[in-house]
């Protein structure tokens, strides 16, 4: 790619950019669009301004996120937001400082170096052209220039110990804080038991677990909650809500039909058989009405039975404090690790419970066999990739699409599709995995939902390092020197190294693309607003129908993680290759600051808290870049037959894998647990158990009136007489 | 080595064994000698022969031995010991069942095949000697008899398989049952507290400690001891009680000597200079009296400095129950992991005080730098052994000692010499080690002396395979080989596989000498029957010192479970291989069994107890003996060329990692920790909390009457402030 298609590229980019900006200040003025814009203040009860001032100013929104504090993150997101902006902050910090060393330093470096023009050089396939000129790769083999190039290295691997370190150390004292808020958290008094064994003869489930934890915590146990399997009773509440939302519809319908001049109105008919296209003709209203009858009787009716009769392996149990609790998550309660296992509670909303009885066993072998899937799709997807990347050129294409030559050969197409065909080739590709491998991810066991989100992204996360960046990178070259790796399969490394500089300008390209037309996306929020629009116009009539179609969301951190991760890849892979890229970075990243902190602030909104759990995970994968980084450009000296590198440059992985045992024994308990310290802190006021106790109960069994009756009566006949204990 | 040695060898180790019997059984019935034979049962208070028939009958013992039950072992010397049993018969079992399957089959697969005489065959150095007949070795090459072989390897693995999991299942019992018990042990009601940060402003280290637990356990915590350095106190209390003992020792030579006909008696009279050799010359009795008086001034003056001034960032925690000591051991404190790092409480008498304040990275890389030169030692020990089998063959020593040839020429001596000379050599050197390594392993900054003996058994074990096991049995081999090694790693397998079969006579004796001497020695008590005798005589005067002269000592199980641990490798290893190695593997733990059951209940008094930590260790070990058993095997059937091998025994150690991971999963943490099911079951008394934590005062810091007040001052005022919570 020559320099006039790279700023071609650049400048489509940016334009896009502006005119998403432009629609952006407009749309967001007019009211109706302000359930997309302002959602999350919408939903607080706020006025969409309330506390803004100017918001005629079309870059206000920029002011207002630089002037909100982490204080306002967590207050109007969670932790888990202001977690997520540490770590963009973190990689934004890590690529500023590189920026300020390296760019002056090693461009003028590289650029001035006299150059060697070898036939097979490691550059991009061609001459040497404009952006070429200032990567490593324009520096002679063996030069004492390349000294200037180790101590960039250095200087990007400390930068990122020193900050990774205070983040770490920062976010601790996020979780530390969040957790030990005088503010009751139910979660903090509830711990969950799975791997319960078989019922001993003549005692239901409940009794088992009841005098189980009575017996060790005679004091603090307060009674607990035996989870059932409610698909019968989920299904009948899924039904019954159905009906309740079609049955508010017809009311409207019909409320606005005797508006229209008939003061009787129009009672509109439905079908009584399948999917109300076939069978009897009936009025809708009062036929909704009798099934919504009929449907909270069998409702009850199943809760009891369900309650009952369905009682499963797993529990969760309430404790009076939260010290006990966290405690009792930590410690090991039967002889027999496999039974009785105990474990932090999740919030309630994100307990998956279909999860909770899958035993031991079971979730080893499904995690063992779920990790082989992904393996498997993996390295399937190779061949796609590479097909792409062989299809994506403009030869090709002219070649195997001869009729699109007439429109592929006009200039300016020509110079944007030479730009962004392989990008949205690619961006494209990468849309479809994720579902999957969330479903994957649920299939393991896991029984909260910001796990599985987490699983969701590691998982997505290897797969967009080994397809994308190393398969990008390697790819052409990859089938052709087959053979040397089979033989030895260290020169995978040197492969790679080598490999590298040839696709700099592509991965320049794809970061511009990713901040200017992603973040323009994510700051419009075209889509959502065109879909509510859509929606509201020819679908919803109750009020609950609208709100459902502005609901904004949550930050989706299993996609959106490994993104971000892919870009820190590349930037740190590329940063002493190719300083360029380091502008990049820092502008992708310093973008996402100011968007997301919109975002956060006033559209998403977060659908749990799992305090700041996603920051081992963001830590390990950014030093697993820094490692991989390393060795690559281990590998890359060795190509420049700089032969100072095995003694100068090896040491560098080694100290990264000294930084992160180090940083995972000292913080990383903390993240998997509460610290009895941070749990003992005083509350503000005596917790209600019974509320406590009530939002862990799930709403198909809660959600009629009898339920007091019967929780009293089934869930708590042994705490009961225990009391008397 | 031809048969006639190798019976030779046999019979005169037979042959000391039975005189080492005759003399045990002569020795044990004469009275003067009952403190060394039966040290424990005295010491417990009971008569001898207490509940024992006929102790006339020299048998008698094999008889009571048979007799007793594990409880009997439990309550005289505790679960560790029982443990010691349970891997004792585990191992009798798996060579038992082994053999009765190998032996009848193999035997005649292998001495009925036809001979390949190849010049370079994989057996002994000469022709195939009547031993070698029974051997693998003695099959031909990819000949169908190997298939029952292969049988043989599984039936090894499964029967091992077996007994390990009901063992593991059978000690995690006995683990919980002692742990469960309704006495009151101190230890379960207390936590040790490591790597304290440093005292705040204003506070003190006592203060500090009580009010961060008081926070977190307002109705259980008790008190808390801060861990002093001790150091100078220890000093003054050590030369205290010497002069004590002197005092005692001059008073009965006094009174001696009035008996003597002198009503007066004689005083005797000391030096008062450098080891009472040099100075005024003084009365002893008057002397020492007047030390001692000086001396407990000065204690008690120190013990007040100590306790206020010495404090370390160590401390011992007491709980009013077990369940939360328990609890708070397996818990975080802290958000950063590396301070207020509590662990379960040792027992008083077995915590190594000076480790206590180690600080968190201290230990680590104090561990790290020992396992680098436990590494060094085992490494280049290997060269002292390398000599050793270079050496002790007898035409090297006469060509090296030329003028021992007259003895050695005469055929009685040469044939006893030949047998014994290298396994003597062998046994001789591996003497040497096992202070070096407990040395090292206290150097690392455990905290108890079981986990230390645990930590030493490691090493050494490490030490005795690498050394005895593998270095005999590749050594002679290894260097000529060493250029084809280099090339390729894998051949290191392939190499001791087939270097196995040369040296399994040797270790035919090895074993039949371990056991034969080993355990005569070790039943008739031969050298500490002579030491005490001698002592007794020359040294001792007062009770006191004829007590210390028999004390039985422990089982030291720091060189103990490695010695029978190569036993478990090396029979295990050449089980299939030659297996006649099994029967001898037989009688070595047959007798371990009959012979330690005698001394465990009537000699050796337990000097802790871990409450069947040790298990884990020992299980490990086993299992790893079969994985490189597996894998010799995989190596020693390729030689063999039988084509089968890669699909059909390869599965092997998987299923072994697999066994291990299970296992590992479902017992190990009970090991670890105390489960909570098990330390809340009801004390048949309320534990009475002054003596509990009186019992953790280390000796130099209560001895003498002023203590009551010191420490109710010292100890205690957060405590006692804190009871009005």
């Amino acid at each position: 790619m020559d320099l006039s298609s790279f700023l071609t590229s650049l400048g489509t980019s940016f334009l896009i950019f502006m005119v998403l900006m432009f629609l952006f200040t407009w749309l967001s003025r007019r009211p109706e669009n302000h359930v997309v814009y302002y959602s999350n203040r919408i939903l607080m009860g706020l006025d969409p301004f309330e506390g803004l001032r100017a918001p005629r100013n079309p870059f206000a929104w920029i002011r207002e996120a630089l002037a909100s504090t982490e204080a306002d993150v967590i207050r109007v997101s969670g932790v888990d937001s202001a977690v997520y902006f540490v770590f963009i902050s973190t990689v934004l910090g890590i690529f500023l400082l590189s920026a300020l060393v390296l760019v002056p330093v090693l461009l003028p470096v590289a650029a001035t170096s006299k150059i060697m023009m070898d036939a097979n050089d490691t550059t991009s396939v061609g001459a040497f052209d404009d952006i070429d000129k200032f990567s490593m790769g324009h520096v002679q083999e063996g030069s004492p220039r390349l000294w200037a190039f180790v101590v960039a290295v250095y200087w990007v691997s400390f930068v990122t110990y020193y900050l990774l370190w205070k983040a770490y150390k920062h976010v601790s004292g996020l979780r530390a804080q969040a957790l030990m808020s005088s503010e009751v958290k139910n979660e903090q008094f509830a711990v969950l038991v799975r791997d319960i064994p078989p019922v001993p003869h003549g005692q239901t489930r409940k009794e088992q677990v009841d005098s189980y934890f009575m017996a060790i915590y005679p004091e603090t146990f307060y009674r607990s909650i035996v989870v059932t399997d409610n698909s019968k009773a989920n299904a009948i509440y899924g039904e019954l809500e159905g009906y309740k939302k079609k049955l508010a519809r017809e009311e409207i319908i019909y409320a606005e039909s005797r508006h229209d001049g008939n003061p009787d109105g129009t009672r509109s008919t439905t079908r009584t058989g399948f999917l109300g296209l076939i069978g009897k003709k009936v009025d809708s209203i009062e036929y909704y009405d009798e099934k919504i009858k009929e449907l909270i009787a069998k409702l009850e009716a199943e809760q009891k039975v369900t309650v009952k009769d369905k009682q499963q392996c797993a529990a969760v149990i309430f404790f009076n404090n939260r010290v006990t609790a966290s405690a009792a998550a930590q410690s090991l309660h039967d002889t027999m690790v496999d039974t009785w296992t105990v474990m932090e509670a999740p919030e309630p909303r994100q307990i998956i419970w279909n999860n909770l009885p899958k035993h031991f066993y079971e979730r080893q072998i499904r995690q063992y066999v779920i990790y082989f899937i992904v393996f498997l799709t993996i390295f399937f997807y190779m061949i796609p990739i590479g097909f792409i990347s062989a299809f994506t050129t403009l030869d090709n294409l002219k070649k195997l699409l001869p009729f699109l030559k007439p429109v592929i050969n006009q200039p300016g197409i020509k110079t944007v599709l030479e730009a962004y065909l392989p990008q949205l080739a690619l961006i494209l590709f990468l849309a479809l995995l994720p579902n999957f491998l969330m479903f994957l991810s649920k299939a393991e066991g896991i029984p909260s939902k910001s796990h599985v989100a987490r699983a969701t992204s590691g998982k997505y996360f290897y797969f967009s390092i080994l397809n994308v960046f190393i398969g990008v990178t390697v790819g052409s070259t990859l089938f052709s020197t087959f053979k040397s790796i089979e033989k030895d399969p260290n020169s995978l490394i040197t492969l790679l190294a080598t490999s590298l500089p040839g696709s700099a300008t592509f991965f320049l390209t794809f970061v511009a693309l990713k901040f200017f037309v992603g973040y323009g996306l994510e700051l419009s929020r075209i889509v959502p607003l065109i879909t509510f629009h859509l929606k509201k116009r020819y679908l919803c009539k109750t009020e609950e129908e609208v709100k459902e179609a502005w609901a904004p969301g949550d930050l989706e951190y299993a996609t959106r993680v490994p993104d971000d991760m892919l870009v820190v890849t590349i930037v740190i892979c590329y940063s002493v290759i190719a300083p360029l890229i380091l502008p990049f970075g820092v502008v992708y990243f310093g973008l996402e600051w100011l968007i997301l902190r919109n975002q956060v602030l006033k559209v998403y909104v977060p659908s749990y808290e799992s305090y700041g759990r996603l920051w081992p995970h963001l830590y390990t994968r950014v030093l697993a870049s820094l490692i991989l980084y390393q060795t690559t450009m281990v590998g890359y000296f060795l190509a420049k037959k700089f032969f100072y590198t095995p003694p100068i440059l090896i040491p560098l992985p080694i100290i990264s894998f000294i930084f992160g045992f180090i940083c995972k024994n000292k913080f990383y308990r903390f993240f998997r647990s509460t610290a009895l310290d941070v749990a003992c802190r005083e509350l503000k006021e005596i917790p209600n158990m019974e509320v406590v106790f009530r939002s862990f109960i799930p709403p198909s069994l809660s959600c009629e009136k009898g339920e007091e009756y019967q929780f009293e009566d089934a869930l708590s006949l042994v705490s009961r007489t225990g009391s008397t204990f």
